[in-house]
């Protein structure tokens, strides 16, 4: 018989709420057969109130012996900017080698988005996760004073670009537009961006079917915005990916409703599925924060473990909730939850 | 009597065409007393053909005597990538010290956006302009083999951000709604992102009418497409300034229209005008290219040493001139620049 065992980190604000939502869904999808099992860890800007905290290495170790992680969100403004980002969340990523951090990038029918003209969004980004200017590499020297010097290194592998880069091709390869930009700043960071233009050009050999293109990550926000239709799928480096999928989820109806999976392709370490939206402490508790980024993180995860038709009933199952929801319909969180779940179990 | 010495780099693609017809405005306006003098400087692709060089030492120097320049565009795919941006455009930023990288955001009536609902766009971007990832610091180590490395160094001091901070909090004190955001990505580059956040704290204590607020970039982008309305003054490091002043540009109407001035406050050298707007080698020599952006630098150039309402002249004449366009609309480059230069003069 078949089992999940499920790492749940809920995090702060809103993290919970959505969670429970997840979770909700999770258990009417899932087959009789298949054994769920989730364990929660107490992680976050609590914790780290309370002890100092944020990933301890009995933790670490304990959350490997899962086979997927559900995330909420990290972040408190109680906790200095950076400690949770970087002890935490960018700890995990780091540590389970989540190099293909993926966001996908759909317009819904009858979902607001800013642009006019509601062009045909639908396209995926492939983030690099684990190198680029997210390594945590650079420092401060006289700190605080008029001399002080601070550097920020972004890294970057032939190794882990060369991997992020093949997982682009093979997602682009197997969907019928077969389409892959990559998005840099090679005319200004010339040599990470020559290496990812090199191995970009290099690996695409071995993929003839794919289109490809490439953009300098300022013309790449410019045709967000005029000419989303334009993508496929994009791959790029850990920052610029941070920064597009944002502006992306903006275009395609709010960070409500952009799932992401944080992706260790060799199963060496469980990956990990989050929404891409933070953990908006100005609603939490307040019943207003809408669950389904989360709900469709949990479809990736579900694909990500071989569950591939349920993956597509919770997709199919918000799709067909958006398409009913009205500028008048309000509902909170749970009831979110709970129409998401009582639909995909029909 | 008044005089400005100009110099003027058309650089590649449409820079010819547009420059042409920046001069032709600025001709237009200036006053019978002022003398203007130009000089031409052959920069660029073709040069770079002919004699492989970007910048020769005896050109900077001679640039380093005008009182401005005036620069079209820089870049052509014939070229590696980075070597005229880095060899040309960047050292001229870094060489004269172009600390303040100015940049107007501004939706004027009856220009298409591609946002629904048309919001009320007006603000300005002081992007820094000598530090940051732009500075050219970093390697690659066995460069083209599987085994490559490739760092680019993002270098921030106290001395920089500082400046170019005040330099913003003096804009946003002069302006009606005085409010000034500051972008950055403080919660992951924790070394020059605390760095930045502490000096805007500090050096805002100086200003107490100015309204202040921080963003994350990967935030700012949403906010640009969902609420533009909300930004005054944005100070905002090298890279992040590159990529959201394109995004501002796509939401005002395009970087047809997109303006900027890279300038040296304190006078020592030369600041430097140009459109945001590319190359263009597609629609260069076509009559396609609108010589606005280009045009609208000319008003910061000439505000920039000290002729005011000539540069509000200039704005009013392309406020004027855009709200004649409509859709069916159809003029060259220099069928639009005469139209500037005769409504500019009369
Ligand atoms: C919270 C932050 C560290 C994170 C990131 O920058 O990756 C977030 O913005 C995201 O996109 O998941
Ligand atoms: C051409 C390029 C080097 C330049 C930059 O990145 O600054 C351009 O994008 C700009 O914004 O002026």
């Amino acid at each position: 018989s078949r089992s999940i065992n499920l790492a749940v980190v809920p995090g702060d604000g809103i993290g919970q709420e959505v969670v429970a939502q997840g979770l909700k869904v999770l258990a009417a999808v899932l087959p009789q057969d298949v054994k769920l099992e989730t364990k929660e860890y107490d992680l976050g800007a609590q914790r780290w109130h309370r002890t100092g905290e944020t990933l301890p290495d009995a933790e670490l170790d304990s959350l490997k012996s899962h086979d997927a992680i559900l995330l909420g969100a990290i972040g408190d403004p109680s906790v200095p900017s950076g400690v949770l980002e970087r002890g935490l969340l960018l700890k995990l990523r780091f540590a389970f080698d989540h190099y293909v951090n993926l966001r996908p990038s759909k317009l819904f029918p009858n979902t607001a988005t800013p642009l006019a003209g509601r062009p045909d969004i639908d396209f995926v980004v492939v983030r690099e996760g684990t190198e680029g200017p997210y390594t945590g590499n650079g420092g401060s020297l006289r700190t605080g004073t008029p001399a002080e010097v601070a550097t920020e290194v972004s890294l970057n592998t032939a190794y882990g670009v060369e991997r992020v880069v093949r997982d682009a091709y093979e997602r682009a390869n197997s969907r019928p537009r077969k389409k892959l930009t990559l998005v840099h700043k090679n005319n200004v960071l010339v040599y990470a961006g020559h290496m990812w233009k090199n191995i970009f050009d290099r690996v695409g050999q071995e993929y003839p079917e794919v289109t490809t293109d490439y953009l300098h990550v300022d013309a790449a926000t410019i045709f967000f915005v005029t000419q989303p239709e334009r993508f496929d799928v994009i791959v790029t480096d850990n920052l610029f990916g941070d920064i597009l999928t944002d502006l992306a989820a903006a275009v395609t109806g709010g960070i409500g409703l952009a799932a992401s999976g944080n992706i260790n392709p060799t199963g060496e370490f469980p990956s990990m599925f989050e929404p891409v939206h933070g953990s908006a402490p100005d609603i939490a508790g307040t019943g207003k924060a809408d669950p389904t980024a989360t709900v469709l993180s949990v479809a990736l995860l579900l694909r990500h473990l071989g569950y591939e038709s349920e993956a597509v009933r919770i997709e199919d199952t918000v799709a067909a909730d958006l398409a009913e929801r009205t500028p008048d319909t309000v509902r909170t969180t749970d009831e979110i939850g709970d129409a998401l779940a009582v639909r995909v179990a029909s």
